[in-house]
């Protein structure tokens, strides 16, 4: 039994009792007409209707997947741009219920604020010996793949597209960007099983990507090199995209992961990344298609003595010098933070370097370092917070697109924890559009498939939940701190002398990373003006960033008033409470399913269990390391 | 290609030019002559020679597994017990070579001062998720297994049986002590493996052992119980035994992980060890066979936050109280050391508090904790300086028995590292006689291996190549600080807010365990007198146990004179030099195979990167944390 997540009927009942009209063409417009069906609702479809309808929906008007949505005279009409759009209105309207049905409005015009609104499945084909059948995939596995195999039955797959659509994703990714052998070969010899799940995604708007390998030439193709000015490499793509269009005529294009962790790029052939993407981006140009080049690509052999060479550098130093030279349908897909979805890390600075360059944000819905999804933690203030972020707001509202990890399953609940579909629809409705407000959208989630009741005690659990799970793990932007390998649970020295680039460099008299120009690694000249100034002074970075950018005393009076390890303290004690109210408000909250009540409890059970402990390592760390005593005498092991 | 470790044609060069008499029954009889024949000697087996011989084997005199050596009048004279006695006799003539029959000399009187001299394999029979096919195996798979079946060609198994017979070896387990599923079958419907494997040892001496689930009457026997008071488990147990000795009749019995690390056991039923024990120890008497139950019980699950609870402790704490209570044929298996197999630890008190009970030592020639076999670390030193030690001699003269885990498995060199063949040689001589000075079992070892002219550079690697693993690993007896899971390269926080109990309560103060009865855990107290007292007192405690015993300041001044922070760097800068050192002489080595000189060459390239690495962590590990500096000025980063 599947969740039906934030599409069960009840949403659907204002519909159902409704007669409408649809005018359009195409797989979305059809998806329309079959919802208004099956909710119950009277449809005419493409013909002179034989009785006034309550409710008319037309393609044709206005921009491409944009709607306008207006009520007059006791009609409601979704004037589309086209099928999508129809699409997108259609759930507009079901998202507002009766009031889409009760007084005039409008006339309203929507339209989405990022071109490619895009999730990607770091799920494997084959199951990886350490990775299992999803990278970072906390709910079970695949909805595409099964043990080397495309599953038999795909209806989830469908079901997870309509849940997509209704908040407005258009594009997904279907595989790992650590392509390996079995996942190389979707490219060529596999591709119908990339065109039967792209047929699943069809009616719903959303067009299928697929993560490829760069040596692809080499491994697929047999030739002696992967070089991208070779002239034969060049045609080997243009052969292998051309096949691909000819199978899936809508296809959207690659996501790329080169030269990073291993994966194979053009730094073996003496070239640059501008070179790597723009050979895809040519190969796919005709067909239009688009490559998603990941800037993701740092040192991950760094020798921890080495306190010269700094990660969070790494994409800047790689990236920003080719601004200019990516084609138009190259789009550089850049992490938010410079080092790697961490709970806090300032905005990358490639985001604001590379104003000649099509760039996509990158975001982690799978909860990779928030508490995978064992952890109730609703990231829609973080998103929106780095969306709407002096200069990224900018890019954004020009921007290609945004792209997120899926955190989706093949977990009942589609995402291990069940509020962890919060988080899931809130991508989606940010994607569309960055402004909206992170509690309105949890109001949106928690009617739409709870019913009304629920947004009192959801907002009592989830709206600080961030920033919770921030003040009980690792301290003032520092990051990590977590077990290495799979990253959950507190390790505070679990990565300082590995070769991972990810230290805190704590000891006796001071914690944090010192970033900057006049004493550091030279990082914060990576922003323009102000925020290299603000960053590159203690007195001005802010608190929450302080030992992402500074190495401090433990006595260092941050601009709360509270000493850096006092702080440590007080938010790790305040953190561990937080959670315990959490669970505490849950208790109170009445649930038709049981199950699923007792889920959600048993969960926080786990994150009170989770965050103690998190506490308790932190505070016996530092404590340990400074030899200063909390200033309230609270029990520190 | 095997390597033919301590047994190479050139070691029985001397047998091979010689006329020999061969009287005697049995298996390991019949062995010596297909030894001597296939050496090239002439062999008259219970015959009346036709003409004088050299070389006189006769078994019947004496005590069981022992002999008499003599050379007199130009003939050598090996006079045996029995059948085992002829085969070590036959093995002393083969170490001896051309000096075996050269001036006249003894007579002598060799017998095992060890009653059982056992390697326990911890080789899964199904490849395991975590531990795989070997746990703590690095030595490439199962000799004996392979992925869930036993092996097609079990010849390496009569190698391995030739090779331990010449080392005084006769008894081996075949499986891991954690007995998972398939495991477990061997004692009922997969018992024709466990005689096939029998089959193979029998030739050589060497009685089979199984390790055995206690679960086994619920799990293989369907019962509702295992509670080894219950009349229907006592006669499962019976039914099952009589069933092993039907098959295999000098099966030697079973070892025992009850109660520890998640395996099932007797507190399950409220009842202790020594019931547990006791209910499969009367089962194999009759059959003449002996339990080996392991004291190795701990709280595996403990909170880091709980101070007062010790592992060190936990053995004697289960296992003292119950002295006189054990069976006979029931042997209690105590690891040398309180915690587990590291570097350096105190002996085991239980070693000391149970004189009216059965012991078998337990060590480990496979190196989980000392290099993996990826470093050449010679442990014969730490088996003899704790066989040795004050009270343990006493246990060891009249003891039951020495076990050991097996460093074996189907790698070329037997053992991973080429080198580490010594460990395995040393142990079954050690068994044998711990009297036996390591240094000349390396001569032996050298000798039989690589022929005359390699004794000096091996002793230069060598001999101190525990005490150099010692020097650039944990500190001062405190242990581990190894890498979590694997246990290999150096984390010196990475056990210490773990469940396992094995922590170093480093602060910016100092370090070390207090297990004083004064202000600690009363660990000390476990020991009798002198040793309770030399332990509580820091003035009297050795400096390298101080840290397993006492948290001290780092300005503690050692008896060496040195202040246990100043130690920690002087000792580690030694040790990553001492390591170096073992490279370059390496490098003056000449052997004819150049392969196996390479590999060497490779491994102590590793061991030289793995010590930087562990000087490097620590040393940073403790000056941060201490902020003194060294005193020389080195690099510590």
């Amino acid at each position: 039994m599947v969740s039906a997540a934030w599409l069960p009927p009840e949403a659907l009942r204002a519909i159902g009792s409704r007669r409408a009209v649809v005018r359009g063409e195409g797989p979305p417009v059809e998806t329309v007409v079959r919802e208004i069906a099956a909710a119950g609702g009277h449809v005419t479809f493409n013909e002179t209707p034989t009785a006034p309808a309550d409710f008319y929906l037309d393609s044709g008007y206005g921009s491409p997947e944009g709607f306008t949505l207006q009520r007059s005279d006791g009609v409601t009409y979704v004037r589309a741009g086209d099928g999508n759009g129809l699409l997108y209105g259609f759930f507009e309207v079901v998202r507002r219920g009766e009031a889409a049905f009760g007084a005039d409005f409008g006339p309203e015009e929507h339209r989405p604020v990022m071109r490619r609104r895009m999730l990607d499945h770091w799920d494997n084909v084959a199951v990886h010996p350490v990775m299992g059948q999803v990278e970072r995939g906390y709910s079970g596995g695949s909805i595409f793949w099964d043990n080397g195999k495309l599953r038999d039955d795909l209806d989830r797959v469908s079901a997870y597209a309509r849940l997509l659509a209704a908040t407005g994703i258009n594009a997904v990714a279907i595989n790992n960007v650590n392509v390996h052998a079995a996942e190389a070969r979707l490219l060529t010899d596999r591709l119908d099983d990339v065109a039967t799940i792209a047929d699943r995604f069809r009616p719903y708007g959303i067009r299928t990507h697929l993560s490829v390998s760069f040596a692809s030439p080499v491994t697929l193709g047999g030739l002696p090199t992967a070089d991208p000015v070779d002239p034969a490499v060049v045609s080997w793509w243009e052969r292998a995209v051309a096949a691909v269009y000819d199978r899936i005529p809508d296809f959207g294009g690659f996501v790329v992961k080169a030269d990073s962790e291993g994966q194979p790029g053009p730094f073996a052939y003496g070239r640059d990344h501008a070179d790597g993407a723009n050979l895809l981006a040519d190969a796919l140009a005709p067909h239009g298609g688009v490559v998603h080049w990941r800037a993701f690509v740092y040192n991950h052999r760094q020798d921890w003595r080495d306190r010269s060479t700094d990660r969070a550098r790494a994409a800047f130093d790689h990236f920003a010098p080719l601004d200019g030279r990516f084609r138009d349908n190259a789009v550089v897909q850049v992490k938010y933070g410079p080092i790697d979805f961490q709970p806090r890390e300032p905005v990358s600075p490639v985001i604001l370097a590379m104003p000649n360059t099509r760039l996509a944000v990158e975001f982690q819905v799978t909860q990779e370092y928030t508490g995978q999804q064992k952890h109730a933690c609703y990231l829609a203030p973080q998103w929106s917070e780095l969306l709407n972020w002096n200069g990224v707001a900018d890019i954004a509202a020009t921007g290609d697109g945004v792209v997120a990890v899926s955190n989706v399953g093949d977990d009942p609940q589609w995402t291990g924890h069940p509020l962890a579909q919060a988080n899931l629809y809130a991508f989606g409705r940010l994607a569309w559009n960055p402004a909206l407000d992170p509690a309105a959208i949890l109001d949106e989630w928690a009617d739409l498939t709870f019913g009304p009741g629920l947004r009192e005690p959801l907002h009592d659990i989830l709206d600080d939940s961030w920033r919770t799970y921030e003040s009980y793990t690792a301290p003032l932007g520092v990051g990590f701190m977590v077990q290495p390998g799979h990253h959950y649970g507190p390790s505070v020295d679990g990565y300082e002398y590995t070769p991972w680039g990810t230290y805190h460099f704590a000891d006796r008299d001071g914690v944090g990373v010192d970033r900057t120009v006049a004493t550091g690694t030279g990082f914060t000249a990576q922003y323009p003006q102000p925020w290299c100034d603000v960053y590159e002074s203690v007195a001005t970075c802010p608190d929450e960033l302080l030992l992402f950018f500074h190495h401090v005393p433990y006595t260092h009076v941050l601009h709360s008033g509270a000493t850096v390890v006092q702080h440590i303290y007080d938010s790790h004690f305040a953190g561990a409470e937080a959670a315990e109210r959490m669970r505490t408000r849950w208790h109170d909250v009445t649930l038709p399913d049981a199950a699923l009540h007792a889920k959600v409890s048993d969960l926080l059970d786990e994150q009170v269990r989770s965050a103690r402990e998190w506490r308790d390592q932190i505070n016996t760390y530092f404590y340990r390391k400074s030899g200063v005593p909390d200033a309230h005498g609270r029990r520190i092991y």
